[in-house]
């Protein structure tokens, strides 16, 4: 008897789940039930459809030579039967089916299987407003939102957009929808856009953002929205918005009713809990993509990280085992990349707040440097954070925001926290290095020497949070910018002297040995140096300020 | 009394050791003996000077922030005490003293050290030729090189130029060189250039050169050079090359001169023999940089990479020791990356050739894909190879060649073999994944997952040459082409036949089940696809073509 299989879902995990299944047994009878309409659709790329990058819906649904992977497709080449625009409704665990039914048609149908995958997926969150659902208040989940956006904006029906979530899917349309013209308002309930990110990475992306003309609102509640039949306005805890176009990005939840329903053991993140070979409470089902959770690597506790990264991992994992074989699926780090105009953002692992919750013992740096050679035409910045157990020496994770190839960091360093590295073992990997590609050290490998230095007491630093709070509470230190005086002339920080670094040798009398000195540059190399100069010269309460002027979060003067 | 340290050598490793040093032990007295006028300079950017990419030779010897790394800015800022035009002429162990002598000074000195270093680098290799000091053949070495040559292209004197080797530094050359408006031929020695790669993926940036005008000339040896006071043309074993500048890039060779005459243990790479530690066989003696040989993480065996990141991480891991910590260099992976024209050309760890010659059973994959999702516009792909040991499933080395982001994948594959990480691990790491910056699957993680189908038996692959074999030696087999008529007609291999994959599964009647059928379509994804199929259809002898027509390196018929 050929192995039967339903697989529940046919946009990401599921049709990988689908198609591994037959690669590895040909003989098996694998039926997929989609409840939309369309298959296999690359729902990370709708917000460059919106924005014209990607031209056309289908290209989201093809494959690299551009073929369409409709129903015929998975017939024809994967010999997968698919049957969309079909909705399963309930799962009978005892009996081994599962019913469904088709739009439009009346009567339901049973299907049998011995092995169920469930790849139903999450939904976009919406707002519990009694005009939630107004015209032109959109979220940006499947195909046709994105269609309807679209449709707005290219009809000139759009000017005023108000996007509501400063997560990734908020901050991509948002983009999106300054390229087709809009003037876009990002409101956050945070006081931060991107979560992914400490606060003080976070704000580099606000003021990116401000930049290229996004209105960027953080702290800032949505208490309605305006409008009759269609939106006009949306209410905040900062005021009324205008809005012709509203998008939704606050968030998705898995979608586990069937689940549920069935008896499904539902995890503490409100996502299927499955195990590491990706069944869930019952060995029969199978279950991966958004609507399961995960490990995190770095803690071991359940997380709830919807990608399709993820989805086709778990998805192969899934097959491999149903066909009898054992394959694991070990959890993640909430590794996540952005493009925000011609900036990288990119994190994996814990950031320092998620890190202190967990209680680790963190120890961070912010290093701000050149993604190549900074000889070379076209390096560019990258402000680099790692965050690291102090007891350990491991590193916890990492975040990298600029317009340099942040991404390439942030694998390197996704890779280090896999394999348990410490600082001192990233120090010396053997990275590729030429001039248009990095730094003799590389970003990271420089980074991994800054938190060295500082676990091992040779650097003393001091976040630019910190030192915010001492200059409004008017504390006595001395703020010791040791730029050259041009750069100090161009953009200064508050309350901060001058003495370059070149000349600090010489004009230490200028320096009291009695107040605590941070020094700072522009990425804080040169200050580094001057705090081993202080140190060297007798003084003792020298601190560095972490990233220097360059990733400084606060207001700046400029001449 | 304050720690004496005299490092030899001003270019990479030697200002390295000597700032860490100071930043260690600020009481630290450092001296540093440069036998060049320029410090500090970064080698490795020579041929974009050249080229013009970069502007100026300082550029090359600045910081950051623009500040040239002279003489005085070692005193100034670092509290180095440089000499420059300064050669070290003898090491006397036995009373801890350098000799030394300034250039155009007739008078030696010496210099007492508690600790020294040797940082004295690599020099290029000469040809044995009686006229291998004609003008205009010029290695690039140092700037004097660079600006030489400069001087002759920007003053047209040199139309016609021969490159001899193809490694990094010959094909970084001939690049800047056609960028400059030159006729370049490049000659090697082997079958094939840059020796870090495999036979195959390197014929794939001959054909990029080629493609940019460089002639390309394996398997050619140079016998003499012609020209009376200057070159004008090269003889080689396949013919004369006409020639108004010729340029070696036939490797370097470590300067061990001093250090052999001091009596320290030479290693059998040809270079000098170091611990961990970065100590020499004198415990006193430490060195750093091009001069040392490594210790490859793979094999475990001596080898000479020279490359400005190991001086780099090798000079910090020796200023820390020298001053009292204990830091270890573990060793490197001969991981390179290299700009050809638009391609990124990239390895680490061991080629399927290395990993042969070491005993391992090696399998490789080749898998051609786009570096970030196929629909995203600038997506470009990468042609990427895994050599993987049969045996513990381990990645033992990577190659990548094309114009998509290589070096990223490369710095990966780095960290998963520094890891010692299997491919089955390698293809569940958490990568950061947005349609800009990566497929869903990145590149790297379906490599690692053809290569676990390869040990798992679900495919049996061949290489190109294998084919290439068969089909020269006339041997009966189907060699089957599954991709759309439209790119079988654009681009057809020798003696194939197409039957697309969609038509597969109904043209089975055309296939004979007793002959060998060797499946590929463009990147060998739907060839895999199409041997799963006869093999579900009782074909029992089927394989699939690494790479596809994407990286078949030889003839390919066009329409």
């Amino acid at each position: 008897m050929p192995l039967k299989v339903v697989v529940i879902g046919g946009v990401a995990a599921g049709p990988k789940v689908a198609a591994k299944i037959m690669r590895l047994n040909p003989e098996a009878e694998v039926t997929v039930l989609e409840k939309g309409r369309f298959l296999s659709y690359a729902g990370c790329g709708l917000p460059y459809y919106v924005s014209g990058a990607v031209q056309e819906p289908k290209d989201l649904m093809s494959t690299p030579i551009g073929v369409v992977r409709d129903v015929a497709f998975f017939q024809k080449v994967k010999n997968v039967k698919v049957l969309n625009e079909t909705e399963a409704l309930e799962i009978d665990r005892a009996q081994k089916r599962v019913r469904a039914r088709r739009h439009g048609e009346a009567a339901d149908f049973w299907l049998a299987f011995d092995k169920l995958v469930l790849a139903t997926g999450a939904s976009p969150v919406r707002l519990p407003f009694p005009n939630a659902h107004l015209e032109n208040i959109f979220t940006l989940h499947g195909v046709q939102d994105a269609e309807g956006i679209k449709a707005l904006v290219s009809q000139a029906q759009a000017r005023e957009v108000v996007v509501i979530g400063g997560g990734l899917i908020g901050v991509e349309t948002a983009e999106a929808l300054v390229q087709c013209g809009c003037r876009v308002t990002l409101v956050e309930t945070l006081p931060q856009v991107l979560r992914v990110l400490d606060w003080e990475m976070a704000r580099l992306v606000e003021r990116h953002l401000e930049s290229h003309g996004v209105r960027v609102l953080t702290r800032t509640q949505v208490t309605a929205f305006e409008g009759t039949g269609r939106v006009s306005g949306v209410l905040t805890s900062q005021g009324r918005l205008p809005a012709d176009l509203v998008i939704l990005g606050i968030g998705v939840r898995p979608q586990v009713d069937l689940a549920r329903a069935a008896g499904l053991q539902i995890g503490s993140t409100g996502a299927l809990q499955v195990n590491d070979r990706m069944q869930t409470s019952d060995p029969d089902i199978y279950a991966a993509g958004d609507c399961v959770e995960s490990r995190d690597l770095v803690t071991g506790q359940p997380c709830f990280v919807p990608l399709g990264s993820t989805a086709n991992k778990q998805g192969r994992v899934a097959a491999i085992n149903i066909c009898g074989g054992d394959d694991r699926f070990p959890g993640v780090l909430g590794s996540t990349v952005c493009k925000v105009f011609d900036f990288c953002v990119a994190r994996t692992g814990l950031t320092e707040w998620a890190a202190r919750q967990s209680g680790f013992q963190a120890v961070t740096v912010i290093v701000p440097d050149a993604d190549r050679a900074h000889y070379m035409p076209g390096a560019k910045p990258i402000m680099l954070k790692l965050v690291v157990d102090a007891s350990s020496r491991k590193l916890l994770g990492a975040q990298a925001v600029g317009p340099g190839q942040g991404d390439k960091r942030m694998d390197v360093a996704a890779m280090a926290i896999t394999a348990g590295m410490t600082v001192d073992q990233l120090s010396k990997v053997d990275l590729c290095y030429a001039p248009p590609y990095s730094p003799a050290l590389d970003n990271i490998i420089t980074a991994a020497n800054v938190a060295r230095n500082k676990l091992d007491g040779q650097v003393v630093g001091i976040t630019p949070m910190e030192v915010k709070q001492r200059l409004d509470a008017k504390e006595d230190f001395v703020f010791l910018d040791v730029r050259s005086p041009a750069e100090h002339q161009q953009e200064r920080l508050p309350g901060s002297i001058l003495i370059p670094l070149g000349a600090l040798r010489t004009r230490l009398s200028e320096l009291p040995k009695d107040r605590e000195i941070i020094t700072f540059c522009k990425i804080s190399l040169r200050g580094y140096e001057a705090a081993k100069i202080l140190q060297g010269a007798g003084y003792e309460r020298v601190r560095v300020m972490d990233g220097g002027a360059a990733t400084w979060p606060f207001e700046k003067l400029t001449s």
